[in-house]
């Protein structure tokens, strides 16, 4: 195994949001250029009068039917950021870029994270964080939504993607995602760090360059809090209170064998035994552990290579042929999806040893040109049907690395992970 | 008040699925058309051989992480039933129609009600309805998605909706909620059932006659599970175990008043104080039921006129201005919307007496074509992130209802109801 290098380097951008550099090839460009943050933008202070709190930060309610915590974003709806039409505001500056051209102020980098300017969750200095009850009502509750929202940006070129960027870039994305993870874990308020993707214009992606995002909740949300109750319903069942729920999953599903699609020597894929979308993959470590952080170098360099291979399968599934000028014959269009990162809640209190890092990849896609809406029963009662079964999607998925592997889609991707 | 009469009449179809007229206007077809349904129809079995089960049912399986369960509809892709291009199969049938070009067999209807042809839930006959573990897995769960979904055509005409309609139809329609509720309540094995409706070809609706639909949960779905969970929690803190939650919710939203769009004698309707959608109306009784079934005459006349005008400040909420040949100056495109019927569950074990009857009524739409889409956080964590504000809602609704009364577009609904 080869150690991955990668130079961090943190620099303030003019608005006073943090901008973190992650290179992992010379030159390193991350240290030469933040001169330019020293130059004033024209952009509006971060942090304006506006709310009865006297600021502009994001509040969240508690919805007193449900007891979900709901960040209201109105200030996002006036965004003053309008890069010019030909811009490509998370790529790297052009030479003789002014600010309002995108977010990143050097000429190159490798992987890019920064603060969201228009987040839903912020922490607002020198606010309070007490809950207050909206119109005098003892039922209603209100706080400063005080999360965190940060871009992650996985590569300078527009017309990539994690796919075709390779495995020592996924490396260096994981690196990004473990440091933040770390770095956000650490502020006070906040109860779990979630790092995703949404990727494709028709679930509404509006900027096509090569980018996740990670949010730090200060609230357990309703998919976690789930989560816990069930680990919580296992303990007592087992006697074991502090048994895990994602190993307990992953066991079952490795006795199973028959929704099993891939596995290395650190990583399990699987079709979980209930998929509720069209498209469904969990990828869940061998050795549990709560984040990204605690990944050590070895499954690192295993979650690189299943991660790609993955998503390589998931734009076989459907072999929807690619459009317009520049596809080649016999390509695919990449398939829209969203890569779900669940990592343990920070406190041990609220079940940390219970949960763990695991991904579930998903994508609305029932077939080319489909798309699953959530209509009454998911939008309105929460209550997902699936079109499909996990035992169809698991057989296709395991064709398709069959014609993977025939058109040699898994090139350069060198790592033994092998598919049932 | 007028009383409001419907006439009844329950058929089955060739293929033993229950289908009913509810009419309201002479002459009354359904009580003589009933003999078409004497002839067969060229349809394959309703029950299938297929899966282990020996049946095609549909099945379910308990997501072991969040406990949810998912009933999988894979039935439903294999839909032998496809009507000629121009047909509309939930339209009377026309003269000389054979079964293949539609579900009703008679040529004009008012309401009618039948089972979905290819439905999610559903009983079938004979199957055990005991748990199972896939795979052999204790912590895989599984059984017989043993509900019932049913279709309701509000009218039998195509190019028409529930306000186009007017408010003596939209009573005949509660009427039929109300009937199927009672009846579908009856069943031993439900738990809940839903009302809801989906608007608008943006949001996926492939059907574009005016229709709703009914789903009968033999499960509590997750949002009235977390409704009953808060209603727990709200009784531990006042100490009145049989506390009614959507009460004391709506109590408070008219106490703060700042949200409050509109109320007559019988209803009351609000932006909630935690609105997670671009436009969401909760819709209450002051009278607190449990389900259609215990609405009485006055509630139901004040309903068909309140739930009407909703829909036209909702259609008047961005005004989008028509497109096509047919567009009039001046006129607006419906907005997409779900309106989603919330009813108390079945069991006073799991808590009937402390949630009831409303509607949670949303749209997608941001402005005009623009639509909120489910990303990362509402997809993958079920963390709702809301766009503006309750009160930004509540103030745009007022004034759009105010150009409605300028416009006339109230005319017909007579009942008084009045607007903030």
């Amino acid at each position: 195994m080869m150690e991955h290098l990668v130079r961090k380097t943190a620099i303030k951008l003019a608005d006073g949001r943090d901008l973190f550099y992650f290179d992992d090839s010379e030159p390193y460009v991350s240290g030469r250029a933040t001169r330019r943050c020293d130059d004033p933008r024209p952009l509006p202070p971060r942090f304006e009068s506006g709310d009865a709190r006297g600021t502009s930060g994001p509040i969240m309610r508690r919805d007193p039917l449900t007891g979900d915590w709901i960040p209201m974003a109105a200030h996002r709806m006036n965004r003053t950021f309008l890069p010019p039409a030909d811009a490509n505001p998370l790529g790297p500056a052009r030479p003789g870029a002014t600010y309002q051209d995108g977010e990143i102020p050097d000429t190159d980098y490798d992987v890019v994270v920064f603060e969201n300017r228009f987040p839903s969750l912020l922490e607002v200095p020198g606010v309070s964080n007490a809950e207050t009850h909206p119109d005098g009502q003892d039922l209603f509750c209100e706080r400063p939504a005080n999360g965190r929202c940060e871009v992650v940006c996985f590569g300078p070129d527009l017309h990539t993607n994690l796919v075709s960027m390779g495995p020592q870039r996924m490396q260096t994305v994981i690196a990004a995602w473990a440091d933040r993870t770390a770095a956000l874990s650490a502020l006070p308020q906040i109860k779990q760090v979630f790092v995703f993707e949404n990727h494709g214009e028709d679930i509404g992606v509006t900027l096509s360059h090569p980018h996740g995002q990670i949010y730090a909740y200060p609230y357990l949300t309703p998919k976690t809090a789930a989560m816990l109750r069930q680990a919580r319903a296992l303990g007592q069942k087992t006697g074991d209170p502090e048994v895990n729920l994602i190993a307990s999953v992953r066991d079952a599903e490795l006795q199973a064998g028959t929704r099993v699609v891939a596995e290395n020597a650190h990583w399990v894929l699987y079709v979980p035994v209930a998929a509720r979308w069209p498209i469904e993959f969990h990828l869940v470590p061998r050795r549990i552990v709560p984040d990204f952080a605690a990944l050590d170098a070895a499954q690192r360099e295993a979650l690189a290579d299943i991660y790609l291979k993955m998503m390589i399968v998931a734009n076989h599934f459907h072999r929807e042929p690619a459009r317009g000028e520049d596809a080649q014959p016999g390509a695919y269009l990449p398939v829209n999806y969203i890569s779900a990162w669940h990592q343990a809640p920070l406190s041990p209190a609220d079940g940390r040893a219970q949960l763990g890092l695991h991904c579930e990849f998903f994508s609305f896609l029932r077939a080319p040109g489909k798309l699953k809406y959530l209509a009454g029963s998911e939008s309105g009662m929460g209550a997902w049907i699936s079109d499909t079964t996990p035992e169809k999607i698991a057989t296709r998925a395991r064709q398709a690395a069959r014609e993977c592997v025939e058109l040699d889609a898994f090139a350069g991707l060198d790592y033994p992970t092998t598919f049932r």
